[in-house]
């Protein structure tokens, strides 16, 4: 059910959610003509207008002569969001490597730096310090500094704060993050959990863009995911929202570091794709990867090698379905490397096993659009968020 | 994150969203002055003053002086929502019992009728004639008809157009139940699933007011639950949501209904206390609940013979905690009697065993407010919500 009004509104706040909505329609869906604008956003062309001269005096979009014509006559113009005119740095703290990115109104990366880490071995003083360095170089070379922060982590993240809780993977405990980046960057700085974030990136401009309720599910070294319930990336309770790697879907299985047997990331995460394909314990990333691609071609041979990874895959699946009821999941990370035979079959489990799938007739299992870059972009969305509304 | 604006919004809207959130303050949380509203809607005292003048012309509400002076002078008015300006009714389609009642702004119900039903043993065609019968009579007693209906049924329910998929305890499969109804009241009609509407109902006016984060876990014959979300109940694709009984917990447990090994519903329903208690198969609800009640004061002995269940519902919950990340559990239906003991030990368990619980340091397992009125209040704000957004 849609959320019934529990605050009061004012005028003002009309006019401000209208520039906002505007702006946040530009920002997604890029370029648009008045028109096009009035008609999706429901307002009228007067409005519009108002609307669209304030942000050009502010320099955050400009009106262009469309490079293609369609049909005769005068063209349209289009209203076009000013890349620059609003910068943000996107950070992504992988386990293998630090990224961190400068992303501009529309959505694209303007430049970039990135570090090979030590597997597990990155210190967050480290992170503040090449942040600290990627930023002014990054600043240098656009001629814009940055006025918002995004960080994902793969870990337990409280979002008031950016408070990362627990990271097992980086070996950190309690790393107080964003409060770290803040004082030292001097802005404003969001932390957000990888998977979370790549969901978030995925519903925005992904696989999921215009799907109202989707299941976003990583694997990595860890396993994880995001929500997206009504159009909107679910928080809880000081945003943990999304420890799915930790849903226990076989109460027999191996042993987790959290203390349970059997957790989802213990059964489908790396090292479960890692032993099921046979490979050497120190078998990296890269060529996990071009195992399963190598498989791509051969539906039989994949299915067989990956049938438990298959099979718990979608048992876990399906017990999230049947929670949420979503009509896409999102296979990302690693398993967005899936062969796809194995991702069909997966598919027909789920629907077949959940309740909700067979009652709604409708459910899908797609891999990743975004690939690795799902993280590092929805840090810079969630950097976004707040910037656009207010700007 | 909150939900980023995706739509504009009109001067007149803003007229519009305060009456409603102004009318559902009043519905929810009952009398309060005009200062108090002015303070927790954020508007100022003569926009109040404006739209309480508009209710009360529009006889929705009337100011009263209260019945409690707090201090001296003179007391302030208070606005009080008149209960039969607005009446809806509200269905419960149990399996042992039908419930139809009119339900007033405020929340009260007004007044009731019931049937019993031979177990399981309910005819489509027989819930709208007494609903028919059931409104006509309780509209002759309050001198008001009801003006839109609300409807709990224990199934798999779409609510576009409250299309029953499923109700296995019913023994129904797709019935038209919303549009039949309907057709016969002529007055807009919207189904849901009982364990959704329970939560509702709960979140509204029971354990789970005020907490944004819940997860609302109901187990009669069958298992199901609501989410709370950001303070909003969620709903899937087609409304779908919550049919949490059929998530798997253990894998090699007993065969379900729905194809399925070791469902939630298999290893924490009715059958499976029943069994855990050793009553006979044909022990009913209230016999299990006297023998749940008859443990409460030997917590050894209560935890003892429930182990099974509260082994299954902690690996459950702490799998759905994982997922959602609430703050607050809310055990609804036959787990509502659940011995106090038997809901530590679980709670405790499912803090240690969820990687959110431990991070966010917050999750308590509670006992239903409202007890087996979940479902029928539940409806009645199904029911109401467009109403009081519009009237």
């Amino acid at each position: 059910m849609a959320s019934p009004p529990t605050a009061g509104a004012r005028p003002d706040d009309v006019r401000r959610h209208n520039r906002a909505a505007l702006l946040r329609r530009l920002h997604v869906d890029g370029p648009c003509t008045r028109a096009a604008l009035a008609t999706e956003l429901g307002l009228n062309r007067s409005t519009i207008k108002t609307l669209v001269d304030g942000l050009t005096d502010a320099g955050l979009v400009a009106e262009q002569v469309p490079t293609r014509r369609a049909g005769a006559g005068r063209p349209s113009l289009l209203v076009v969001p000013r890349a620059t005119a609003v910068v943000v740095l996107a950070v992504d703290v992988g386990v293998e490597q630090l990224t961190v990115a400068t992303v501009g109104i529309g959505g694209d990366v303007l430049g970039r730096r990135s570090w090979v880490l030590e597997r597990g071995r990155v210190h967050p003083v480290d992170v503040v310090d090449r942040v600290t360095e990627a930023r002014r170089r990054l600043a240098d070379e656009l001629g814009v500094d940055a006025v918002a922060v995004g960080v994902s982590v793969p870990g337990t993240v409280r979002r008031a704060d950016g408070q990362v809780h627990e990271a097992p993977n980086l070996h950190w405990t309690d790393v107080p993050l964003g409060e770290q980046l803040s004082r030292v960057l001097r802005l404003p700085v969001q932390v957000g959990n990888d998977a979370d974030l790549g969901g978030l990136a995925e519903h925005t401009r992904g696989a999921a863009r215009n799907t109202a309720d989707a299941l976003y599910l990583s694997a990595d070294v860890g396993v994880g995911g995001g929500v997206i319930s009504g159009g909107v990336l679910l928080r809880g309770t000081g945003g943990y929202v999304g420890e799915l790697g930790h849903m226990v879907v076989r109460p027999d299985g191996r042993q987790c570091y959290c203390g349970c047997r059997g957790c989802w990331e213990t059964e489908v995460g790396e090292d479960a794709v890692r032993r099921a394909l046979s490979l050497p314990g120190d078998a990296d990333r890269a060529a996990i990867v071009a195992e399963l691609r190598s498989l791509a071609d051969d539906a039989e041979l994949a299915r067989h090698r990956l049938r438990g990874v298959a099979d718990w895959l979608a048992l876990g699946l399906a017990n999230a379905v049947n929670l949420l009821a979503p009509e896409l999941v999102v296979l990302g990370g690693l398993l967005a490397a899936l062969p796809p035979s194995v991702v069909a079959e997966v598919e027909e489990v789920v629907r077949r096993r959940s309740m909700v799938a067979r009652a709604s007739g409708h459910l899908r299992v797609a891999t990743a659009a975004l690939g690795g870059e799902g993280p590092l972009l929805g840090a810079a969305e969630l950097a976004f968020e707040p910037v656009l509304a207010t700007v």
